[in-house]
């Protein structure tokens, strides 16, 4: 039995011109767009933490919110009190996803062991709400970053033993996302990095770090798992810096460790915004490195720098997030997770629904322009004229190798001045990509 | 016969407590340090683009400088006068190095054969120098991005004219590099990259871009080349975003391309500082990936978003990357290239130097500091203390491969509670390397 | 006679669904938004120093376009030639006004006068045009910053002969603005700031600063103009530090010289960015202080850190500055000039129609959106609902000044725990006004 | 009786070439400098909050520190045990200043009249150790930022009541502050600001927080309390926009309130780098506008965009912010607050100690960098020279107001070409600077 969430209305498609407070005016779930249903191409998810375990504190004030089971008597007691507030409210808005760490769904125990057998428990409790609901796992995570023991990593830890109780905490994470059908396993390492370099080895902590990922892949591969692996990147914060810094950078780590056909990678836009990139940029690396793999979807505030993590609002910006989406094929086994949490003001339930209305709302209109755009086919099509050359002789030539420097410069002193440049029509784009907005 | 700087004096080495304006009061080329000489470990060289072909223009003001090359009736007549000045200033620094561009040298031509034949008449020229100062090349670079040819880009142009164009002119500077017995040869991918996805191609480009580079590495073995090619990382800057864009990304690149083991990486500081990372940040990260190669010295403004490319002057901070450099055992062929210009208001000679003795003396002062650091040992002692764990039978076991996810969580289901954090010592290690400052 | 533009076509409004790369799809000059024309609204300029100065150079590259005026043989010709360019391609967008520097009009001479009597020339050919096509001055301003003589800053420069240089050419191009009918005349201080606190005398700056600007406004109204002096604010670029900040920078400027009355605010998007603000706050601030005045429209990079000067594509976005606007009660003799410049690589003249298109439109469209938001009303009712309290007799009685702090802590003793918190509501907020994008 | 620090060691003055941990190497209180003492120069005070209250939580991760207050059994018990290993922990600094929030010293009450007899039977307690041990107050301030009330702001909050309960509680703290001789009193408007535009009136935000600030001012004066009024600027943090951003803001809205001779700005280090100032630009402002009052001591990471607030360990960045304190004469009444906190990791007591050590040395160090440059003189005299045409006839003749326009272009049209520009020195400059660290 929940009550926070229980007066809240279910969220429904209304049709774009609808005025009221909790239609949706854009998602339509099962609305055909470009060969697949908006529920295929978006697979929305929950975030247990931000949702449901966030009371609205913050480095500088204390909490502001006020659900029934931060004041449970016992640990476990506000667990089930909270799983069932939680699949209530996710009933309500009909999303077919949810993502969990270990520490949101059952309390931290005195030991291993005993957090394990927590965590079984509460997984029960959740298997049944699953079961009742039909909303699945998008992906399981294990908090490796909030216990004192991870202050100096996890797999980076300069003690052993820390590795040792991180190993033990994924594999029970692992097996429990396997138990309850997840579609995806994802690493966040927000404590893999450092604080300061004078007292850190980074070779030393980059081959840790390889082993655990390694560790992981091979016990997916011993239970049987056929979820995707995935890590998050992120530039810094909670640490100075964090070693799987961005799309390029995570490519290069599981490169250097064989695993860049292992694992993918899951690409927040905040995160994105942290390290000095674009949202579509790091979805388009990853979508050309092969390596995409789900996405966390909020916002950052673009005077502030920190996570900020606030529900997307802008279809337009996101649009060219959905068309790199589109153009690498979707999200495969991902989805899209609202890793994104309602600001400390925002103190009444409805706000919490709100907040995922209009992300929503928001993601389904970003990729109804992505559609327009893809079936308008200018865009692609302009793209594509302006790389033509490169499936000329010359240009097949030059990629399969078959020209040497010697001869490309034999080329080009029989071509004297060299080519004209041709303009890259910029604005021309911009205003296109606008037009379907 | 130069004349912009023939009054200006010699610098020379005259201890820590001179005053006068060029004395150094810390380079001493031949003290030894950590078994090296200073001279070895810093291996110094002047940038010739920004000493020699600066103007003092900027993107809102015209030229304020006036070197008597400038005012030139031709192009040619103007390279002669530049290197013969570039040559008289570079005696009075006293400095063992130079790098260039191709355009730096020799104005280019209407047509590239014609390019190649200034810069060949030139090179001559600059061989004379060269021979009659001593003064030796650190490393060629060819300039592959102020000509309009070159606006989308050289290698990743979307013209593959203009890649071949680019080939040509790499080609070229290679055997001039070579001829010359440079040290090293760096790519700096300035147009390489993108000023808006709605135009681009990321896998296409990559494609090109790996094609580029292993054409290099084949004829640089071709023409029996013993120097490192090395790429030059930068995050943006002309470009809205440049693939080469830290040390962390270049190094994915080269593993997708198989390069890791032939190309290694020139650090600028003021990049590190425009991609969010320390300058020792950076340094560390190529010495654990076994690619660290050369540094560009200077600094940016931390308040300024652009490459300011001013030169360095805090010891303090410096220290930080010269420890890293001697970690990594020095920088093989590398070395310290002052890419650096003075402001736009420093409009005399003497502006020049004082620039140069300044920055040459924070480098040696840094290195000086980074050397007593390494003789206390306490750094590095407690580092390694630190770490110990993984020295152990367990840290080994893992670090080997000998325990699965299951020996693990075994293993730390018995520990119970598990370890207990340990201080990580920050402010006590600050303390101590600021001692040494 | 002009070249370089004739051949494009004249931009029309042609409704929402128009397909044509040149059609106004949201621009529809008489189209009545609350009470007044789109036109009235905007007022929008184009920027002659961008649109026929640039060229497409920047820090790394050399130029890339081509206009005829370019290759003049003497730069009065070349002048004369730009100016008809110009009014051809103004004819061609249909927009209302210009803004200039003088230099953009005509060439610097050898000395103040000569430099004096070129602008007056070339502005009898500027009459000409502006009365044969009825396009108006939006504003004048004085380029005090490109010329070497002003490096270290015009009103702040060591010297006071350049301040008496620059305020001989202030007080010519005022008057040229008022013969012309100008609306507003324009002071941005792009070198009235430092590069280094070394070699700087803030108190000192700042009284030849304030003393600057007391002359200016002296002369205006000697000279009987009725337009609006306006500052444009910039944090930096290309100076490390600009003292004309931000607009709460200028404000606390205006009212220590005693001008907070005289003189307003022109503010520009990109420079609020590089001021670590969002431009809706910048306008809405300079609404809150009564000195807003007039906008410089762009958008910069998120991702980098100078001033890329884009042209605004984000309606949504631009829908929250306009909303401001219309708060405010409008620009008044201000409008919208378009201080930006197309890219590098768009090299074809539509480019630069294509991009003042896209521009404009996207104003138009942010326009449209302001007043859906203000006709339903929502959003400004629950924001005054906000404040309700106080209107409340307690609100009254502390705003004006009728109850002193002892009063307040009995009154606040008196109420035990305090008021209880409210829902600041953001996500509903945010989501009603995407709900008008 | 206090426990957690008594095992600690008194930090003496050992001079610059000890080597013991706990040693001072530069802070040495009675020396002389520039005729003051190093304790009058700096007056160095511990900060309440972020050393004995603050647990080592970050927005990830659980408390990491432990003090035996922390598990005190009630609130006012372990407030009188933070005293005791305050006072303690401060003895052994050896400092003669701490300064406090009212929620830092007592807990928070069920009611205002609660809290404030909380903080009143502490601050018995905490004179009984100020009586005990010499360590005086440099200032007080009320926390209006941590409990929910004052989530939408404290002065500036739209609910007249929670104005109501914040004036009552300055009021308490302000005449605590009195009582126990505090030497200021400083308010930082940590909620005064906006999270959205969308649901705030900037103008009746400002004339509520113009206001209060009045009313503290008109109260100060009543009680006869003989401290400065400080405001504490901030650009961000925990609000997405802050009221108070940086030294110019301040001035500006202290002019528009009447209360630029009232009021003066505590400057902290992070809070300049979050606004995108230098530490030392913010003070040169300060003095520039009569304004400097007190600074809060700490550095932030240039790489991180938060308030990380660590201790400062780089004498030659901060010898540039000490060269303007000394430039502008002092601190006054104020002093030099560590406002820094050990990393999260630093979980031992020594580690406190290492801090505030090498924190105080780092000072010292700035303060005689600063020394030698005045002393040596060139650096001033060299700034005084640059400006000194500004005390010709000319330069007094514009600056009285004697020239207008009309007058300064007549001269400039009789100067012809205009006056030579002079190297700006920068890099000399530095290096000069540079000597003396």
């Amino acid at each position: 039995m929940s009550t926070a969430f229980d007066h809240l209305p279910h969220l429904r498609y209304a049709g774009p011109d609808a005025t009221g407070p909790f239609a949706l005016r854009h998602y339509d779930a099962n609305r055909v767009v470009l060969g697949r249903t908006m529920a295929d191409w978006l697979r929305p998810s929950v975030a247990y933490w931000h949702s449901f375990v966030g009371t609205g504190a913050d480095p500088f004030g204390a909490p502001t919110m006020d659900r029934p089971w931060f004041g449970a008597a016992d640990g476990m007691e506000g667990a089930r009190m909270k799983a069932g507030a939680a699949f209530a409210f996710m009933e309500r808005l009909g999303l077919p996803f949810f993502c969990f760490h270990d520490r949101d769904v059952a309390p931290e125990g005195a030991t291993l062991r005993e957090s394990n057998a927590n965590l079984d428990r509460m997984l029960e409790v959740v298997q049944t709400h699953m079961a009742r609901t039909g909303i699945a796992l998008l992906w399981g995570t294990a908090n490796l970053f909030s216990h004192p023991r991870y202050m100096a990593g996890a797999a980076t830890n300069p003690d052993p033993e820390v590795f040792a109780f991180a190993a033990g905490q994924v594999k029970h994470v692992l097996e429990a996302t396997h138990r309850l059908g997840g579609a995806n396993y994802v690493l966040w390492g927000g404590r893999e990095g450092y604080d300061t370099l004078l007292n850190t080895d980074l070779a030393r902590e980059d081959a840790q770090l390889g082993r655990f990922l390694n560790l992981v892949v091979e016990h997916k591969h011993r239970i049987g798992f056929k979820g995707t692996i995935l890590i998050e990147p992120k530039p810094m914060e909670p640490t100075k810096h964090q070693y799987d810094r961005d799309v390029a950078t995570v490519y290069g780590f599981l490169a250097r460790h064989g695993l860049a056909k292992e694992v993918k990678v899951n690409i927040e836009a905040n995160h994105a915004t942290l390290a000095g990139h674009s949202f579509e940029h790091e979805i388009a690396t990853a979508g050309a490195l092969g390596i995409l793999g789900s996405l966390d979807m909020n916002r950052g505030d673009p005077q502030n720098g920190w996570d900020t993590d606030q529900f997307p609002n802008n279809a337009q910006d996101l649009s060219l997030a959905m068309l790199e989406v589109v153009r690498a094929g979707g999200l495969g086994t991902g989805g899209i997770n609202f890793d994104a949490k309602i600001r400390r003001q925002s103190i009444d339930a409805e706000d919490l629904m709100h907040a995922h209305a209009g992300g929503l709302d928001c993601c389904a209109r970003a990729l109804l322009i992505a559609e327009r755009i893809v079936q308008d086919g200018t865009l692609d099509r302009l793209r594509a004229e302006r790389y033509a050359g490169w499936d000329s002789a010359t240009g097949r030539a030059i990629l399969e190798g078959r020209m040497g420097l010697d001869a490309l410069a034999a080329h080009a002193e029989a071509g004297g001045a060299g080519p004209m440049p041709r303009s890259g029509r910029q604005e021309a784009l911009e205003n296109l990509a606008a037009r379907f907005a």
